[in-house]
């Protein structure tokens, strides 16, 4: 029987072709996220899968809506008529793994060379502040679609070149600085983002203090 | 000067006519919520003087809507013209506090004598059982309305007594249990339900090992 990944290639034995996690672009077989499915719904994807493993329990809050009209039809269940979408007091991510509070946003730039901060807004850039006060584990999975790259990139690190920016400092993150310092992950089947392997690393950099 | 409860109510040396509970009552102003506000607008109302002082991050999920229709009307914002409430997959709040992963569900009975299990839902008490086994501190604010009495109640116990209704246990909690088991919250004025003082003693109880 033959087998297809969800991108539509043939499956062929794949395992033995897997990176040896040392050299990381190695891998022949290239994975590029699963077919027409967004950032946000590969992560929610991968935290099913945690979920269903009892690896961690981490989830995307729901949008904030304000609704404002709301039909009861009898016999049926109740309609919101007219309703508007709410700026996000938070980011979209948290839950627990392994004692953890995590706490995370998901961004993807069109940029080939640097992480634009145009994709942060302050209120997350306090919550993780605030998070991290906590003792939280904080950070940002980061994806260049054009390069098909992703990285777990701290909100420590975010937070210090946020602020910098205040006294002239760049607007964005360059990627050399985002390979330097951040977790890269590699897209695989399932999860397909296996970002929680990249939380071990930077929980380890934590406890090391580096 | 008359002073007035938030409720309207003059004052008038009200504790005398309080029951002694256990010496619990001692205050001479006896609170009774904000005027007009529900559970869950005292407790959003509490987190939000909690994150003020950097105490705790802790929010309510905003609540999961299903959305049909949209209109991008010219030069304004979207309007969702169609959409239906959803079943949340989790408990209503969840955050951070001193290094702990918090969640939990705000409940009120009409009840004088127990906590009807009616209250609850089966993936609720799933969602419970993930995150103690991450290492959470997960439970329950009850409230008893015509009592006007709140507890901090352990998910743990209530677990254990939902799965004891399968081999014919009791289809609620006895306020007895919950007085005995649970930690009484007292009204104040800021924030209106202290509940951190609670989760103090429900974690201390718990690195006791009781």
């Amino acid at each position: 029987m033959a087998f297809h990944y969800p991108n539509g290639q043939p499956y062929s034995n794949h395992e033995t072709k897997q990176p040896k996690k040392q050299g990381r672009h190695t891998s022949p077989t290239t994975l590029y996220g699963k077919r027409g499915m967004s950032l946000e719904e590969e992560i929610n994807d991968s935290n099913q899968y945690y979920r269903l493993r009892d690896a961690a329990v981490i989830y995307k809050k729901p949008t904030p809506i304000q609704i404002v009209k709301v039909d009861y039809p009898a016999r049926s269940q109740a309609v919101i008529k007219e309703a508007y979408f709410k700026q996000a007091s938070t980011t979209d991510y948290n839950g627990i793994y392994q004692g953890h509070y995590v706490d995370f946003e998901a961004k993807e730039t069109k940029n080939k060379t640097s992480f634009p901060f145009q994709n942060f807004h302050q209120h997350q850039i306090d919550h993780f502040r605030a998070c991290l006060q906590q003792g939280g584990v904080c950070f940002v999975i980061m994806k260049f679609v054009p390069l098909q790259r992703l990285f777990v990139y701290p909100a420590s690190l975010l937070i210090t070149q946020w602020d910098n920016q205040a006294t002239g400092g760049r607007k964005s993150i360059p990627l050399a600085a985002i390979v330097a310092d951040g977790f890269e992950i590699q897209y695989q089947l399932n999860p397909s983002i296996p970002y929680l392997e990249a939380v071990d690393q930077l929980i380890a950099r934590h406890h090391k203090g580096v």
